[in-house]
This record gives C-alpha cells, sequence and structure tokens, in this order.
C-alpha cells in the first residue's frame, strides 16, 4: 500500500497531554487502552492539567511536547469540550513525530513554531464497539495512539486534510511588540515573541503597559529577589518574570496583555 | 504444589491508587520496593488523589480501575485509616485481575459491579523485617504485589478467606431512583444507576431533588454550555453534568443525594 | 582510564525530584532528554511538588528518595533558584546510588542520615549547544542522569570535590529534643529526632510548646480520631500526627517548632 510504505513507523513512546487533572481514572484508562495496543510503551505525561476545556492553553503545552521529545514520539493530546459531536480528530505528522488530537485549535502553536513539513490527516479508524459520547479520548484516540505506537502506518487509520482548524489570534509576534500567552505554574508570563526576535532588537527595557516596565536580562538572578526581568524562556520566547517569585501574582499580568521591548 | 498450579500468573503491570496525594515520597517509596520485587514492572497511577481516608470514593476508583485494565494486571490500593492495627490485607482475584488492598470496604464497588468469580484471600505473607507500624502500603502490600507481578502464585501468600468487609449502602440501584456516589474532578456527579437502567426506562427528564430537573441526553452538547444533562458516563452509570462546567458547583449536588428518571 | 574502572554502573532507573508542579512540560522536556539518553530507563517521580525554591524541604524529600530505592537508582533533584548563575552542579556518590543537585543544600539531609562513604564530584560536562540560562535540570542535569544511567562513568562527567554545600542547622538531634523539620501532606509534623533515640529514651509523652503535650504511641489508632500523637514515622524519625487528620491544621505546629520527649 502506497501511503503506508511512504510513511515512518513511530516509536514506543507516548506522550499524553490532557485537561483530565489526577484526582480520577480517566488518565489511566487511557493508559491501559494504550498498553493494550502497544505493551512495551514508554508512556509520558507532559501534564493533565490544562484548565479545563482551555484549548488555547493547551495548544501552547502540545508545541511544548513537540518540541521536546525526539523523533518518533506518539504524542495524544485531549482537550476536547466538543467530545459526542462530528467535531474531526487529527492526527498530524510533524517534526518528526505525531500528534492526535481533536481537530478543535490544540495543533495551532505547534503548526506555526515548529518548523518543516506537516502532514494532516483526519483519523478514520473507529473501534468495533460504539464508542462512549463522552471519552473520546479512551475510546478512540488511545487505540489509535497505540497502533501507532506499535508500528501501524498513519495512513491505515486516516485520510489526508488541508483545513485543519487553527486558532487566528495565536501567532508570534513578528516585531518588539507582542502580548502575553501563557502564564506558567510558577507565575512566569510567557510571550509570543520569539527568542530570535528579543535577540535582534536588543532592547534594553520592557514595557508591560499599565503594569510598568522590568529590564531585559538573562537569568533571574539578574535582578534581585521580588524584581520583574524579561528573558528569553526555555521554550525560546521572550517571558517576565519576578525573581523567587510569581509574576502573575506580584505583577497581575494576564494572558492578552501587551508587552513591548523598548529600543 | 496444587494451589499453585490452579492461579494463573499475572502480568509485570502495577495500577495504584491511593489517598497519599503528590506531594511526598510515599508514592514513590511504594514504587521503589515494586520495582525490586519486578524491575520489568510497568507501573501505573491511577490516582493518588482520593480524598484522605475516604474508603467510600477509593471503592469507586478500584472498580475503575479493574475495569480499565486487561487480564493479568495486578492492583494495589492503599486508603488505611487502620494501618497498624490488626485489620486483615486483602488479595483479591477478580475478572481475571488481583487486586491488593486493606479489608476496609474499598473492594465493595468492585465486588458489586465486576461479573464473574471472585476469590478473596487474605495476605499471609509477611517481610523478614518488622514492617513500619504506620506504613503497610510500602513495607507488606507493595512487596507482595511486586511478587505477583514477578510470576508468585497468590496461593502462596494468602489464605482464602469468604467474608470480605463490603460497605452496606454502596450498591447499583435496582429501579429509576438512585443516588450520588461519587463527584469527580470535572464536578460530574456519578450516580448508582447502571447504564441498562438507563436505557431501559426511557425516560425523557431526570429528577434532582431540590435541584431541580435536567433532561436525559447522549453527550453534553445536547445542552447548552452551563445547562445540566443527565448522560451514561464513562463508567457506565448514570451521570449529571454541566455542559463547560461543574454540577457540583453549579447545582450543588452532593454525594448521597437522591436522583430519579422521571416516565 | 582509572576513575572509571574504579566506579560502579548505575542501573537505567532514574528517580525525579523537582520544584517545578506538574501543570507545565518542564518535567517532560527532563524526561524527554532523559530517554533520548537512555531509551531503556525506568523514571518515577518522587514529587515535583516541592514547595517553590524550598531547598531544605527538598533536601527531606531527596533523603527519603536515596532510602527508598535500591543500590544502582540515579537521581535528579532540581529545586535551583540560582539557575543560571555559576553556583556548580554536584553528582553525589551516595549509598550505592547517584545524586545529580545544585550545590545548594539540597543533598544536606542525605549526607548526614544516610551512612557509608560518600563522594562528591562537580559536574564538569556541559552540552554541546549553549545551554538556557534558566533551565539547567534540562539542559545540563538531565543529559548527565542519562548517561549515568546509560552506563557512563561519573568520574568521566566530573571531577572530585571534598566542600559541598550542607545546611547547617539541618542536622539530626542527639538528644530528647529536637524540632519539626517537615510538614507533609497528610499534615503531619516529621521532626527531626531518629527512631533510635525514640527507642533509647523510653519516654511516655512529647512536649509540644505551645502547642501542648500528646502521647508517644507505636500507630495511628493508638489514640481517638482527633488526637495527637506522637509516633515513628516511615523515615524513622519521630512524627507529630493527628488521627485521621492534620497536625499542621488541628494542632497549628510548623517547621522549626521545637518538642521534647519528656522523661
Amino acid at each position: 500500500m502506497e501511503t503506508t510504505f511512504a510513511q515512518p513507523h513511530y516509536r514506543p513512546l507516548v506522550a499524553l497531554i490532557s485537561d483530565f487533572g489526577e484526582s480520577d481514572y480517566y488518565v489511566a484508562a487511557m493508559k491501559a487502552v494504550l498498553l493494550r495496543h502497544c505493551a512495551e510503551a514508554t508512556v509520558v505525561d507532559v501534564t493533565h492539567r490544562v484548565p479545563p476545556q482551555d484549548v488555547r492553553a493547551g495548544a501552547i503545552l502540545v508545541e511544548r511536547a513537540v518540541a521536546s521529545f525526539a523523533a518518533g514520539t506518539v504524542h495524544l493530546a485531549v482537550v476536547d469540550p466538543e467530545v459526542g459531536t462530528n467535531r474531526r480528530i487529527l492526527i498530524v505528522q510533524i517534526g518528526g513525530q505525531v500528534v492526535l488530537c481533536p481537530d478543535n485549535g490544540l495543533i495551532t502553536w505547534a503548526a506555526r513554531r515548529i518548523g518543516g513539513k506537516i502532514d494532516y490527516a483526519e483519523l478514520t479508524w473507529r473501534p468495533p464497539q460504539a464508542p462512549s459520547s463522552v471519552f473520546h479520548g479512551r475510546d478512540i484516540m488511545a487505540p489509535a495512539a497505540g497502533m501507532v505506537a506499535a508500528g501501524r502506518a498513519v495512513g491505515e487509520l486516516s485520510r489526508p486534510v488541508s483545513d485543519p482548524m487553527l486558532l487566528d489570534d495565536l501567532v508570534p509576534s513578528v516585531g518588539r511588540s507582542g502580548r502575553v500567552i501563557y502564564i506558567d505554574g510558577f507565575g512566569n508570563a510567557v510571550t509570543n515573541i520569539p527568542a530570535d526576535t528579543v535577540r535582534a532588537v536588543a532592547g534594553k527595557n520592557v514595557h508591560l503597559g499599565a503594569r510598568g516596565t522590568c529590564p531585559l536580562g538573562r537569568t533571574y538572578a539578574d535582578v534581585e529577589p521580588g524584581e520583574a526581568v524579561a528573558l528569553i524562556g526555555s521554550g525560546d520566547l521572550m517571558e517576565i518574570a519576578v525573581r523567587n517569585g510569581s509574576a502573575a501574582t506580584v505583577l497581575g499580568v494576564r494572558v492578552g496583555d501587551e508587552v513591548r521591548i523598548a529600543g
């Protein structure tokens, strides 16, 4: 089968992202299914603390996961408010890895930040028994991810599509102005300004609108404890941080806030 | 040895449930012991967020874990307020899987929801060194689970018993009336009304006592955001959910609340 | 190479401690790197809930991790407020295991509680590409841990040092007086009084300063629900607990509180 021949075989390494939290059996239910289809899989939790149904925050984490793992990794990302409707399920080949996720914008940030060829497909495989209407992560996506991790060709489970849903306003900035797109667990405010831009503009300060101004530094220790600093974060984006503290709490920065590197 | 011969050998797949939380070393201490006895084990956390010492909530999750995993899985469930007393430790063979847990009712919901033959035994194996009085999960149950995962016969570590402690009031409903038995991490209210009952009575609405009434639907998207719907959840029980919200918060439903499918 | 010859090869079992929390991709980023260097590694999370930048609490957990795991285990402990400065990174051989951590006191409690020979070294290995200034856990420590887990000799990555930073005031007590050094996730107050001391002094009661007095018992069930008891905890230290409750909440005990075993 031609499509099969042309496609890579993925590794038995599956990375999971969801908004399921850790207090229930939902994540384990997906892992149980993965391990039925690929008993030798190494399964890594990226996070299950995406804020409930927050596709935008999930999209940031999907990109971080793909950027972190080696070629061959299979990603399963489930933030799925429209489960049970006819929204599509995507299986995306990107950066030598594969991402399974609902077609609701979750792939946006990875699509825009990770280079190279991207192949979008719609998962057409369905389980022999009728799936639950409320848990496609377990009943449709996890079996498919397990099969791909076990060596099944993506092309056998899907058909190509060219119109994935992408979130219009989740884009990297192109100049010295951008905005906060994510608050991490330490309260650092991640912006959409790429590291290359930060280096190119050679600014000395960053304006945070009503939150004031902070210096552009290299690491947290460039400022005193409790003070704010802008720096290139571990995800190659400009972040606003407070040394030994939380920028979200201390400065009150929020997703959507505008930031600008001063000349 | 006759008993040994008659018993299955379990897989090196161990699923864990506890009320230990994730902020301490307690879960890792159990895993360290498991891996000493069965280095090749795949260990899956179901959850460690059972509310502290809440045997009833733990019992719901034990059933969900057994229902999720394949035959051969070894489950270790530790919600153990009476640790250090002479309460027994059970090793239960159910659905082709084995569950190790204190004999305090944790096995109740699995016993009543999962069909087939159930073999109850009391764990008689004890470690050569005196165990801690406060952490039998690590010192007695984890070694036993590791040994079973590594191929040791259950019969070599235990003796059959016929009187496991079961919680009298945690039973599936038999008619169109039931009650809330569990609130999940999304705030969905899981009832004790089995899916088959829901399908058989063909009701259109569900009465929630003082909380009002909601339609019986198929998936969250059957109602508008913020509205309540009753549906068959992923655990084959009727649940009360609020679309894009929490039934616990929005409706105030609680464990113990009565619910009734209207004709 | 002489150094290599003299050193043990570690197992592909890596235990992780950090203050990264579970809501971001940071832990997964470290695991991705570990698995690139040692694909067959079993990775166990001890906890990622060390309070942010709390080196003292992290030090208690590092000791617990080393005490829990078998010889050969590789530990990666990242609580690193001075990341990006010239603070050293340690690679410590202790109890037949290896611990990688910043040289900021994280190794203190393990050094003082675990017997035998301890070899301290400074990690001299650095990645070919410039590491991030904000995430040495991923860019320097995780690759080194992965290489050691994959069989690389510690001596090839480091040079011996004799002056690790140790926290002066985190020491086991020597008499019947001590202090609370850690509050666990159940609210139990762990003291620095070793189990052997507790057994030797044969006291009947424990004074908790302004918090009152409680009996010295063997297990939680030695007192009524809601009452306090001092006992030997799972870490072989005296703990103050409240049966079916939290000593931190009920008694108000805090890290630093003095405790004394009455004669």
